[in-house]
């Protein structure tokens, strides 16, 4: 099942994870998924610096840059394109809920093959479930890329049609928050709108480099709340993260968009 | 810091935990703290049965009772008093949310000393602080004591002070839930009142057994929405749980509470 997955823990490769570690016991800590090309991982310094700040605002000590480079470094080999999954856990503790004042972090770095997306999902966009899952307001842990994530995982779980690709989450409020596994950008004329996360939802490393580079494209960024009505009226929607980049949304709710070019637009940034 | 804890896992006493478990990728796993004595674990009954419909909720099938039973016949010995954790996770999966399809549940049990409870904390009952943080509302998940625990990992953090033996939690409403390793009990009268769990909360079964037998003791059981204002008003207020049983309420909000007779009646009830 993962059989190509290697990892190091602590930067040992014969080491394993102790089940007294707060990462199981309470999801306590942050993750990161990032691209590997011939052994570079990329955009590492918006990657790094998001890990930084979401292991900073649950108060654990982020492992340096350069700790972690040397752990790609040795996993990954030149000559392929991969996955590294890093998670920062707040490290072993004795049970109970309070936070160890001597813990030490525990850094995880995997290596993992590159997904094999459809070619149809570049050329034509994807098909979207529009999950009944509510995502609830906690607004102390929205934005961050933290390890609880039953609720993306309840999401997940409501549909098995391969023809999918992803589920639009909305919020207990009904608004649109972002998708499974990816943010969500709603372009409407010359003005592209992303919801703003300060209630629930990870804020992703594309999605702000998304926001900082679509002024060069000729539109207006917009970070505001954004209803299900209203973004069933976008001229184009699009979902995106750091492994496939960007897609068009082709279908949702009974709604076609015919393929246009925004996605592929932002897949030529973000590979610059 | 944990030496006194020793651990099986599916078993297996010099096993580890894998980095690619779902426990710690996506806290995708339930668990249960239980009390064991001479080497029996105290009221098995509810807390298989709770494991179970924990498990069933996320669709995590739960080891039989009798492969748990003899793990912690083989981690305790019959001199002891000690906590038994037990943890099952949905197991080893693949990068991405979706849950494998022929994922085979992780279980854990983890041995550790029993707390020493100050003795005052039966006497004269504890101080509680009133935590900012506001639990959200996830009713796909309330009730559940699944491993997605950063909430009381934050309440729990909002206070150091020794004196303070635990953190009331209120919901996004301002609604009383619980506390954070405890459940809540509020008597007026003769009415024992206690916070109904349909939007956030863990339903422990030490409530559960209070609850089926508080009727026996002369009193009314009532399962509501309670409001802070309200709770200030009662004449007792219990939290409890599954190693301490039940405490009174000391202190709360610059309210104070002379030791009353209920939390030592539930106790012997509890000890039956």
């Amino acid at each position: 099942m993962t059989s190509s997955a290697h990892y190091l823990i602590n930067g040992e490769s014969d080491n394993w994870l102790s089940p007294l570690d707060r990462g199981v016991a309470y999801g306590d800590g942050v993750f990161r998924t990032l691209k590997v090309n011939h052994g570079l991982p990329v955009a590492w310094a918006p990657h790094y610096q998001k890990l930084e700040q979401d292991c900073s605002a649950l108060g654990i000590v982020c492992p340096g840059p350069d700790i972690l480079l040397a752990d790609i470094e040795r996993l990954f080999t030149p000559d392929e394109e991969a996955v590294a999954k890093i998670i920062v856990t707040r490290g072993i503790g004795p049970r109970g809920y309070a936070v160890p004042p001597a813990a030490s972090p525990t850094r995880i770095v995997i290596r993992e093959a590159f997904p094999q997306y459809p070619s149809i999902n570049y050329d034509q966009g994807v098909n979207l479930h529009l999950c009944q899952l509510r995502l609830s307001h906690q607004p102390r842990l929205a934005g961050i890329k933290h390890l609880n994530r039953l609720e993306n995982v309840l999401a997940r779980s409501e549909w098995s049609d391969p023809s999918i690709a992803e589920g639009l989450l909305l919020d207990e409020d009904g608004l649109v928050v972002a998708c499974t596994m990816s943010n969500l950008f709603a372009r409407f004329g010359k003005t592209v709108v992303t919801p703003v996360l300060d209630k629930c939802g990870v804020a992703g490393i594309t999605r702000q480099r998304i926001i900082d580079n679509v002024q060069n494209m000729g539109y207006q960024p917009e970070i505001r709340q954004l209803h299900l009505d209203q973004l069933m009226q976008a001229d184009e929607i699009i979902i995106c993260n750091s492994l496939f980049g960007a897609w068009q949304v082709r279908s949702l709710n009974n709604r076609v968009w015919l393929p246009q070019d925004l996605a592929s637009h932002i897949r030529t940034i973000l590979q610059e």
